[in-house]
């Protein structure tokens, strides 16, 4: 234990922190497979991720299917001309240029879930905040995005879509949410900055314009 | 980059399985205060996890004063008698026992809420699931929670409050959503395994059981 706590020295924390800073959301993918094992790996450390009262809600469907990769891409291609209308002008065109998914190129695609209903852990902690399940997912999915970028592979997270439609298009229990749905692959290049950043669309605020002292 | 990318090598994927490993929800806190800039660092980094639509929706309350820290208390003392009452038999027995949060003890204590209000990324990402404001204050959260580990640091996640109650405690806007509220320190003990493994509440299931594949 001490041994590894060892391990978490200057050169790890710096080495982790160059991590965070060059984790993206990538939407420019290659094609090529991902090693195997790869895929397996992830979900392992995945499985470490706090989750509420240890009740480890979450829920993977792995999508490889051809024909439900077509529904999913429909449903993002329909849900994403919706919110294309809600813009107007230079946001509308600028809007309109941006990738906004990898779903044609990225070799792996899954969508993840959360299981309320679980009776693991008992319901504990989760009384009076149910959304807690939700929340134990995304540490799940920050778990593997950031693993997998330590591996050179890109996450892309895809939340242009109805959730409703995706218990259905994927064959799961209706009373699973979807959290989100990935790409994972390859990036066709790495990026110091997000891209919307890059593109004018948002800039990043100070930090310290969003913290309180109470 | 390129350079920064070779560092993600065998050795620092192991360092970071590790730390996966061994990050708990730590309830048991030593005293002593936070070595000076730690957490600035930790929201420093925090402030690199990813955001829908580069929104950056996260909103911390750092809580010091002790007025406002013992209505907390007290709002948690509330909701966990009332999760108490829901159980019966050993299992109410268990949970009478479990300590679930370290809020007398704690030296640092933060709130996080998301602002879906916030107009920053232009509501890119999140029309169909504006949840997704949450989810990017959980990728921080979780962002701190690995950092303040890879310090010997260790982050206790309180869920057992009621989160419409929590702006009007804080002095924040109402419309800000609580995501959690935190409490930091050294913990009083390093542990390999969760404590409510460890004290038989929950078991953790095999990952496989979690993964459909479509």
């Amino acid at each position: 234990m001490s041994t590894v706590a060892a391990a978490f020295d200057d050169g790890f924390r710096a080495t982790l922190a160059a991590l965070f800073a060059l984790r993206r959301d990538v939407r420019h993918f290659r094609p090529d497979p991902l090693p195997e094992g790869v895929l397996e790996r992830l979900f392992a450390l995945a499985r470490l991720a706090p989750s509420v009262g240890l009740s480890e809600p979450w829920r993977f469907a792995i999508v490889a299917d051809p024909a439900r990769r077509t529904r999913v891409r429909a449903l993002f291609e329909a849900c994403n001309q919706r919110a294309l209308a809600g813009y107007d002008g230079e946001r509308a065109a600028l809007y309109a240029r941006l990738k906004l998914a990898g779903l044609d190129i990225a070799p792996v695609q899954f969508a993840a879930f959360s299981d309320r209903a679980t009776e693991q852990g008992a319901g504990l902690g989760r009384q009076t905040m149910p959304e807690t399940a939700e929340y134990s997912v995304v540490a799940a999915i920050h778990t593997i995005w950031l693993a997998a970028r330590a591996e050179g592979i890109g996450l892309g997270w895809v939340s242009i879509l109805d959730p409703a439609e995706m218990p259905e298009i994927l064959d799961v229990p209706r009373s699973w949410r979807l959290v989100g749905y990935f790409c994972l692959g390859r990036p066709e290049e790495e990026a110091t900055i997000p891209e919307l950043q890059r593109l004018g669309w948002a800039a990043r605020a100070p930090m310290s314009q969003n913290i309180l002292n109470r």
